[in-house]
């Protein structure tokens, strides 16, 4: 598939830190922006700029704030045309501060919110838009919204200067008929910008419904390293590039890292296809009750974690 | 998705005996008959109907030749709709013996075929059903045919009585817009016909896939508990199950037989989504060389193993 516009952003550190409260090693993220580089990705996110005051620094580790200095630590000496992307929760903005992008190694910022909050989103990328970053809007949780309420937001997102606006499946619940449904209507509604998609793989449907985003001229795609992220994870990065024919891209690379540090990690953390997440997928539900019942002794105990929550669902 | 006509085939233990030269204990595979007559599942097949000559029991368990006598042992007592199918490599029959439908457990015969074999798929076809049992043809590899060979072997199974012709993504290799192609092209020449789709999970796509036939008419679908198949494995059946909405449908008894006896398999052989077989998928080749590289050490030596592949494909 060569299509020139078409950007891959890579979210093993953002997502994939989910998991583990954003404490991955400094050689880690060294190692990965390296391969990503070397395999010809767009843009890898480095994480969240989160609150240190909502979120405090005991709790989470550098990922959850990707400082500017921590960021030219990482990429310091690294040949690359890799953009960064940092991600910031728009509704929960505190005392976060955004210097002049020619003086940052940040390349994009990605304002990540719901449609009630859209708003914060906009004064976000009014913001960083004017210290002249690439902005991006990530409607999170689209599956559950009510589509007056979305149009709406789409179409005060279509009067401010955002760059990319996304499709997000947060609760890996989208087949692709609605993937296709809803990449049409931001087309429609968003004349000018580039339209992303974020699939989640509770389904497995994550890397179809990436191509199924392709298909109707989604430029913007996300992907992690095997596929890392909570629950059962993202669309693997791999599979996107195998896809891609266009030659910028290098498989090969993506692959090594995926053997030299996503398989070792999967002794420590958990993350992939699991029957509670494709429950809580195919009910459109929050994957919370899944992430809380994999904690307990009954992590494994399916049916009865469907009945109770398919009982609530039709209560 | 209410479609009457859509029937489910598990394939269990016929694709996941692949993994485990059809080495089922009797007590597995009756619970898992058990399981998928709670679940309203429409066949189950059991295996193969393998020639001993060809494929000596000293070397496979009783599912490579499901014999009539072993099939109701194993069904005895047991109250279901369920019906039973099994499949034979028709380009490979010697002394299989076939009784008359109405004396045998079996209600459907699979054969399955190349396109270069499809001669003794329709004489299979042709003695099957004058015993009386419905019939099908697995088309396998289809990846990697010639059109007017297989549009020759599709014109020729219209001119014979089976019922069910499935198009089989044997590598893995297929994405959704290519199913589309191939589901309509089999509509097309095989009036009167059901049509149905068996997709390898090489690429995470088999049950993309599957969705994508069940849109363009397709109404026999294959899945295995779990995914259980060969190197990637195929269709979850869990995740068809969570889609067709049709109440005949349990999703609990699935899930239960997952908890209770796949995922304490999983210690044992192993299957699932590999980077090796994702490998193979993208190249669209046969998985030997995925098969033989996970037996050695070097299991887990991604990149060596696309790069020697991916030398070989384009030399």
């Amino acid at each position: 598939m060569y299509r020139e516009k078409i950007k891959v952003l890579d979210c093993t550190i953002r997502d994939g830190g989910l998991i583990n409260d954003h404490y991955f090693t400094d050689e880690f993220v060294r190692e990965i922006y390296k391969a990503l580089s070397k395999s010809g990705i767009d843009y890898m996110e480095m994480g969240y700029r989160a609150s240190r005051e909502l979120f405090p620094p005991s709790d989470y580790g550098a990922w959850k704030y990707c400082d500017d200095e921590k960021l030219k630590e990482i990429t310091d000496g690294i040949e690359s045309n890799l953009k960064l992307s940092i991600m910031v929760d728009s509704y929960r903005v505190k005392e976060q501060q955004f210097i002049p992008a020619d003086e940052s190694p940040v390349h994009m910022i990605r304002a990540a919110t719901y449609v009630k909050y859209i708003d914060s989103s906009i004064e976000l990328v009014n913001k960083c838009h004017d210290l002249g970053y690439e902005t991006c809007v990530n409607i999170m949780a689209v599956s559950k919204e009510q589509e007056p309420d979305l149009v709406e937001a789409l179409k005060q997102l279509a009067n401010c200067p955002v760059d990319v606006v996304y499709v997000v499946d947060s609760f890996g619940a989208l087949y692709c008929e609605q993937i296709e449904y809803l990449v049409k209507l931001y087309k429609k509604l968003l004349p000018g910008k580039e339209i992303g998609v974020h699939c989640h793989n509770n389904q497995q449907l994550a890397y179809a419904n990436t191509i199924e985003g392709i298909i109707h001229d989604a430029n913007y795609l996300d992907g992690s390293l095997y596929g890392i992220g909570r629950g059962p994870g993202n669309c693997p990065l791999e599979l996107i590039i195998g896809f891609l024919k266009n030659p910028k891209f290098d498989l090969a690379p993506t692959l090594q890292a995926i053997q030299d540090h996503m398989i070792p990690m999967l002794k420590d953390i958990e993350w992939g296809y699991m029957i509670p997440y494709m429950v809580t997928g195919i009910l459109n539900e929050h994957p919370r009750a899944a992430i809380a019942m994999r904690k307990t002794k009954d992590k494994d105990k399916y049916a009865e974690f469907y009945k109770k929550l398919y009982e609530e669902a039709i209560s």
